[in-house]
């Protein structure tokens, strides 16, 4: 939907925001600027803005403002850093959007139990700076600085998901607003449960469509004793991938196992200054004592030399650690900044680790076939990859292209007994590959979406079409 | 409800029962005593039987009996091998128990992928034979040697969660048929995926409420380089416990860490003919390389000593583990070997780890003080454990005494930000429990049930009472 045709719905929610405007004053905002940017994010789809944007700073004015916007059937989109990348924030019907950014405390720290609570709005950097000098750390880390509402809402991972689970894993309960404006506590602080439904699952990766993540209960992790990593270049992808593959097999602990291609890998060392060689690369870290970390590192090492790498090269020190996993979590903005004025077109999917290398090279062989300028990234200990298509947002014929590419890969991923997504979520923009994935299991899901949120009011449009 | 009024109800489900007889023939059982022990499988509330138990070959059997018990408002049941303890298979209201102990193949093991698709009546044992020689296993546990789609219902864990997860964490996807017979797959082989709702984990720890489970893809491990057992006494139950305490906050990686009071030791010594002292006692294991594995252990033996732990007592063989392992995974048996003709009143709760020592030694205090024979053992590395009442069965102020210790100790784990069963599941037995600790939340809980089973005809009564 255009923005002109979502705008064209506004007028319905005129009293909404009168409403809102008289009791939160500049904390809505109805500015173009603003409503522009709150319905794109990341995203390469086009902007759908909302009517306006509430900046909450409270759970209760989040239940205030559904149970207004449920009385006037007016849609409600939750926002957090605006790093969503498949049209999750769009405001396709129009309705307000509740940037939960400035929610952002740290609520409590369980040092003992190795837990946490924090506000929605909360980033993942922020929590660990928080926790610096605790002796304990939060895992899961998306290239962008995401809120950890929005972690959640998008069952999000990163490079630790290898090792430490992904939101999926980490999230113990949350605090949420339902569509009719009630709140609940889902899931507790205790390790393990079998009481009842795990509500807080299926919230987990909800994207807002069945209520509004304002608290999140986290596990915490012991920084580990030792923390080694390493860089290895390949001269094939085929190498890389297969090095990945047995490393998996071979049940080694790795921590964080990453792939760049040469592309991404020029791309990086632009960006971030670097002067790796311009090769297929892993990138990994190893965490535990110290002679595990030394065992596992040496087994790897023989497994990539076998495989044709090159040898390791380490980063034991902090600092120099922290560089290198600052360019890889860089990669989409280097990626970026390989054409000037491009926008990037980022999607992901995810396979059996025993598919990955032929998933990989076939994409890698159809990207440049299809002679379009797309790094490959991945977390691939997981089986999971990305690809960045990097295009300016004027070229039609190239998007055109870029689409029928992701189309492919998504249906190269489904073949090969993969998801559609590993990390990114669904949004509206892979909405239509979720039935080709899950066929009579959308009905259900619909169901659900249908029970929880009968007028349609929370994100709708998102992952399943009324 | 007694047996003699859910009899009552059977009438209504008549013509259902002659239905099956006529495709089923003698795969429809209606004999009392079959239908007696459908109705109360391990636990300690009193049997309700089926009207019928149908013993089930294949998925589309399954699809076949949940169509023709829609049409008749029928209840169905579903039944593994019977060893759930609060109630799950009581037929509240009547119906058919659908006994899946003959779906018991394992239909696929992808060694390369570390997973496995088996059908639901697979117990975990079957499926850990069956894997030998692969170099895999599946490390969930419970001390019955239960189904995998009973496990998966139940959202079950055991002995190796605190290292390897819950079925929460390993189960990938299923095959569930629903209320009206929809046949539907959840999940996917991908070992992550933010690909719409988390239908696998609304549906673990369902207990057959929402649909009847029959296959489940597995996650599946590497057989580590090295396992190392060890047992460890204690002069004092608190001394045992602060040493799991200190061992999970250094976060040790144990596979197995479980604890054993010495009412407890005294029963599986008279049990599994062992000669370890009267004490309270610890049991671990190590999994990891060889150093590593030397490593925790030596680590773990510093805290234990310093708790006032005896020496550890090794058990590296394999025969020595089994050994060791089973006569653990024996205790329940055990228990009721210490006072013949008894039965066992198994409850559980699962606390923060910061609150086990109190939770563990106050609910000790009040057993001893009822003057209740009732060992504690638990997976205390979660923070999980487990009372077990060893009562006559007529022994009616025994049980009204055991029933109020339950609840005093479910009441002290929630007002320790616990939950009420850690890995028993609700049944009807702690029904009263789940409101207290999940309040709004169960009213969720309540409509989503009714979303997908509109006439509450799946295990009706668990769980959630309509």
């Amino acid at each position: 939907m255009s923005s002109e045709a979502a705008s064209a719905v506004a007028g319905h929610n005129d009293p909404v925001i009168q409403e809102l405007r008289a009791w939160l004053g500049d904390r809505l905002s109805t500015s173009a600027a603003v409503r522009e940017q709150h319905g794109q994010a990341e995203s390469y789809h086009p902007s759908v803005p909302p009517d306006a944007v509430a900046f909450v700073e409270s759970t209760d004015e989040v239940v205030e403002i559904v149970k207004l916007c449920a009385r006037h059937r007016c849609p409600v989109i939750p926002f957090g850093t605006g790093t969503s990348l498949e049209g999750h924030v769009a405001a396709l019907k129009g309705g307000i959007s509740v940037d939960l950014s400035r929610m952002n405390e740290v609520l409590e720290v369980n040092s003992d139990d190795l837990d946490c609570r924090v506000q929605a709005g909360v980033t993942h950097k922020q929590l660990n700076d928080y926790l610096r000098d605790t002796g304990l750390f939060f895992p899961i880390d998306p290239g962008a600085d995401a809120s950890l509402g929005g972690m959640t809402a998008t069952r999000a991972s990163g490079t630790n998901a290898v090792r430490y689970g992904t939101m999926r894993e980490v999230v113990l309960g949350l605090t949420v607003v339902l569509a009719d404006g009630r709140l609940v506590s889902t899931g507790g602080r205790a390790r393990k449960s079998s009481a009842g439904y795990d509500l807080t699952r299926l919230l987990v990766g909800s994207e807002g469509t069945l209520g509004i993540i304002t608290e999140v209960q986290l596990r915490l992790f012991g920084i580990p004793e030792a923390i080694s990593a390493a860089v290895c270049s390949f001269p094939t992808l085929e190498g890389a991938v297969n090095s990945v593959i047995l490393t998996i097999q071979m049940g080694i602990p790795v921590a964080r196992i990453e792939l760049l291609d040469e592309i991404q890998m020029d791309a990086i060392n632009r960006y971030s200054d670097l002067d790796y060689p311009v090769q297929p690369t892993l990138f990994f870290e190893f965490h535990g004592s110290t002679h595990g970390v030394e065992e596992h590192a040496e087994t790897v090492g023989g497994i990539c030399a076998e495989l044709g790498g090159g040898d390791f090269r380490w980063a034991t020190q902090q600092e120099d650690r922290n560089k290198l996993w600052q360019a890889r979590h860089d990669a989409y903005y280097a990626c970026l900044a390989l054409r000037p004025g491009a926008r990037g077109g980022a999607t992901d999917v995810c396979v059996p680790i025993s598919r990955l290398a032929e998933c990989l090279l076939e994409t890698r062989r159809d990207v440049d076939a299809a002679g379009l300028l797309a790094p490959i990234v991945g977390h691939v200990g997981d089986g999971n990859f990305h690809l960045v298509f990097v295009l300016d947002p004027e070229d039609k014929e190239g998007w055109t292209q870029a689409e029928a590419v992701n189309k492919r890969m998504v249906e190269r991923a489904l073949a090969m007994g993969g998801t559609c997504t590993g990390e990114h979520g669904i949004g509206y923009g892979k909405i239509k590959y979720l039935n080709a994935e899950h066929g009579e299991a959308v009905a259900i899901m619909r169901q659900l979406k249908s029970a929880l949120d009968p007028d349609n009011i929370m994100n709708p449009g998102k992952i399943v079409e009324p």
